[in-house]
C-alpha cells in the first residue's frame, strides 16, 4: 500500500524518526483500537469525544443515536475533525529519569464528517462495527428493526491525511549511564480478554457460542 | 470530596444517567490512565496529542521537550484545552445488534495551560510522573542533571471543569428479546503487565529491583 502525503498538519516534527506515513501501518493501528478520540471545534473551543468506530477501506465510520448532539453537529456541518487512537505497549524504564519513556503506537488523522444516507453503506458499516467488536457475532444476533435503523446515525470520514508515531524497543540512555547499577528494560503492557460474564438474565439452556469459547 | 460544577460544556446530555461529577470518581479515572488526549485549536482546526501526565491535587501536569512545538504553543498562549482519558472495561454483547455496547470509564475536562516555572513544583511533578509510571522507581534512578532540567518543559492545568461518563454491568435488551436463543453477557478487558524485558545492554550483575519483581 502507498503512503499518505506528509502535510503540515500530519508531519511529525518532534522526534521525526518515529513518524510513519504508510497506509498499512496506519490502518493496522486503527483497526486494533476499540475506540478513537474525535476532536472538533465548537464556538472556538476544542471538544473531544471517545467513541467506537470501524474502518472499511479508506473510510472510518462512527455511529450513534440520531439524538446525539455532537453527531448532529458534525453531520449537519461536515465539521472538520481530528481523530486519534493510541496503544500503549510498554513502560520504558531507563537508567536516568530523563530517558524514561513509553512504547506506543498512535495515529492522528484529519477529515470531515459526512452523513451516511445510503442504506447499503449504513448496513455494511453497522455489521462491521459488530464484527470488529466480536468476530462471528453478527450472524448470531437479532438484526436492527426499521425503528432501530431510524434511531441510528452513521457518519463517515474519508482518511486522506494521516500519520502514525511509534516507539518500540529498549531504553536509550546516555553513554555514561550504561555503567550505573540501575536495572533498565521494558515492562510490556497488553490489553487482554478475560473470561466472559454471562448476563444474569441469560435464558436457560443457551450455550456460549464457539466464537466466544476460545 | 465535593462535586465539580455541571457547566454547559461538561454536562452529559446523551444518556445523562451515565454522568458523574464527583471529584473522587473523576480523579480515580484520571490516575489510572497512562496517557491523556490533549485537544486544542490551532488556526481554527482541532488538534490532538496523546501524552503522558500526572495529577497532583487539583492540577494535571504534562511534560515534554522545550523544543516541542505544541508544548510551546500551549505554554506561550495559556491555550484553552480539552483533556480526556478513557478506560475500556469490557465488550457488552446484547441479544440485539442495537443494544451492543461497551463498558467504559471516561473523563473529559476543560482547562488552560500554564507554564510551570517554580523549581519545587517542577521537581515534584517530574517525580510524580516517574512514580505514577512505576512506583518505587524514583529512588532508584539517576536524577535529572541541570542540562536535562533546562531541556524539560512542564505545563500545569488546573482541574475546575470536568465530568466523567461511565457504563457498567450486563447488556440491557428490549423486553421481548430476552426470550431469544442468543447468548448475552460481557467480555471483560483488562490492561495487564507482562514479564519485564531486560535491556540487552543491562550491566552484568544488576538485579531486578523488588518493586518490579512482584
Amino acid at each position: 500500500m502507498s503512503d499518505f502525503p506528509k502535510t503540515p498538519r500530519t508531519t511529525i516534527t518532534r522526534l521525526p524518526k518515529r513518524g510513519e506515513y504508510d497506509k498499512e501501518t496506519i490502518y493496522a493501528i486503527l483497526d486494533e483500537a476499540l475506540y478513537c478520540t474525535l476532536a472538533y471545534v465548537r464556538e472556538g473551543q476544542a471538544f473531544q469525544i471517545p467513541t467506537g468506530f470501524c474502518r472499511i477501506g479508506d473510510k472510518l465510520y462512527i455511529h450513534g443515536s440520531v439524538g446525539s448532539f455532537y453527531m448532529r453537529e458534525i453531520a449537519a456541518n461536515n465539521l472538520p475533525v481530528s481523530i486519534g487512537v493510541t496503544h500503549i505497549d510498554g513502560l520504558v524504564l531507563a537508567r536516568s529519569a530523563f530517558h524514561h519513556s513509553v512504547n506506543y503506537r498512535s495515529v492522528v488523522l484529519f477529515s470531515q464528517g459526512e452523513l451516511v444516507t445510503e442504506e447499503a453503506e449504513l448496513y455494511t458499516a453497522l455489521e462491521a462495527f459488530t464484527e470488529k467488536m466480536c468476530p462471528g457475532r453478527w450472524a448470531d444476533i437479532r438484526k436492527p428493526s426499521k425503528k432501530e435503523w431510524k434511531a441510528t446515525m452513521v457518519i463517515s470520514f474519508r482518511i486522506e491525511e494521516a500519520s502514525a508515531k511509534i516507539r518500540t524497543g529498549p531504553p536509550k540512555d546516555d553513554e555514561e549511564d550504561y555503567d550505573l547499577d540501575v536495572w533498565a528494560g521494558v515492562l510490556p503492557l497488553e490489553l487482554v480478554k478475560r473470561a466472559v460474564v454471562p448476563d444474569p438474565e441469560l435464558k436457560e439452556g443457551v450455550e456460549l457460542p464457539e466464537y466466544l469459547a476460545k
